[in-house]
């Protein structure tokens, strides 16, 4: 897809083709639609994110909180959607053991229990000690930092989707 | 449901019950979430507005993006959200003939052409034809003042969906 295209798009089919970019929040391609046209792949990429950043606290721990666990419930119920499925599947979460899967259960638990909303990770990335480790460490900082840690990923996960979509490279991780 | 179990409500359980009173926008209930405890149904409901009108202007087109037109395909296909297909209904939306379903889908077309979001209307307070009256009053507004009533009508179909949500009579249409 060539950024021709894209800036082509009425709202209804840039919403079906980006509404995932940011998971389950198809507000914020929505919303981005209004700055078109969009120079290259880096500019609609900046775009998702500085909506991001502008949003008011409560928005930004809002679109954390649309994210699911990882290695959660949704992924044994096959609930998720195809993206974050993929993306946990890659960090080969599917295939963990009951040991595994309570203990990142548990770690889960208690970071939505400090912060208020899930632990969010670019888990493509990743693999499952990486994730355990990842959450043990950011379990034990601050609100403020984790806040900008968790954004920043969403970020990330953004990034690598629209570059599927659009089939580039992503322009910065 | 009373104000205690509601602000009882983990994150989770709070966005599947008020994930929808902004249409295929769980973000703000996800965000509104961080406002608890709430003091009462108008308290909560003040809180679902004032994110709205927090948001760049950019952000509330894309509020109204995620909405669907009024007898539109979705209401044809059946792919509506539960709360939006009873909207319609409740506004006889379903039940119309060929061709003032055809007027309406002209009528949206120019709408969503002009402002670049559909046309959104608290479908539940109206018949067919004050539907197709006031879109055709709408659409010779200005953008501005457009976007404003559009966002009043999201506020209003808010309200009356958490009013049903939570057993109360909306606090002020």
């Amino acid at each position: 897809m060539d950024m021709e295209q894209v800036n082509a798009m009425d709202f209804g089919d840039f919403v079906d083709v980006f509404g995932n970019v940011i998971e389950r929040c198809p507000l914020v391609a929505a919303a981005v639609w209004s700055q078109r046209p969009f120079a290259d792949p880096g500019d609609l990429e900046a775009r998702f994110c500085a909506f991001l950043d502008a949003l008011p606290q409560a928005g930004q721990e809002g679109i954390l909180r649309c994210h699911p666990d990882l290695a959660g419930r949704e992924l044994q119920r096959g609930t998720l959607t195809a993206e974050s499925q993929r993306e946990q599947r890659a960090a080969g979460l599917q295939g963990l053991g009951a040991a595994e899967r309570d203990r990142l259960a548990l770690l889960n638990a208690q970071y939505r229990a400090r912060f208020g909303f899930p632990f969010v990770l670019a888990a493509r990335l990743r693999d499952p000690a990486s994730v355990a480790r990842e959450l043990e460490r950011r379990l034990r900082c601050s609100p403020a930092q984790e806040l900008r840690t968790a954004l920043g990923e969403v970020k990330t996960i953004g990034r690598l989707r629209l570059a599927d979509l659009l089939g580039t490279e992503p322009a910065r991780l």
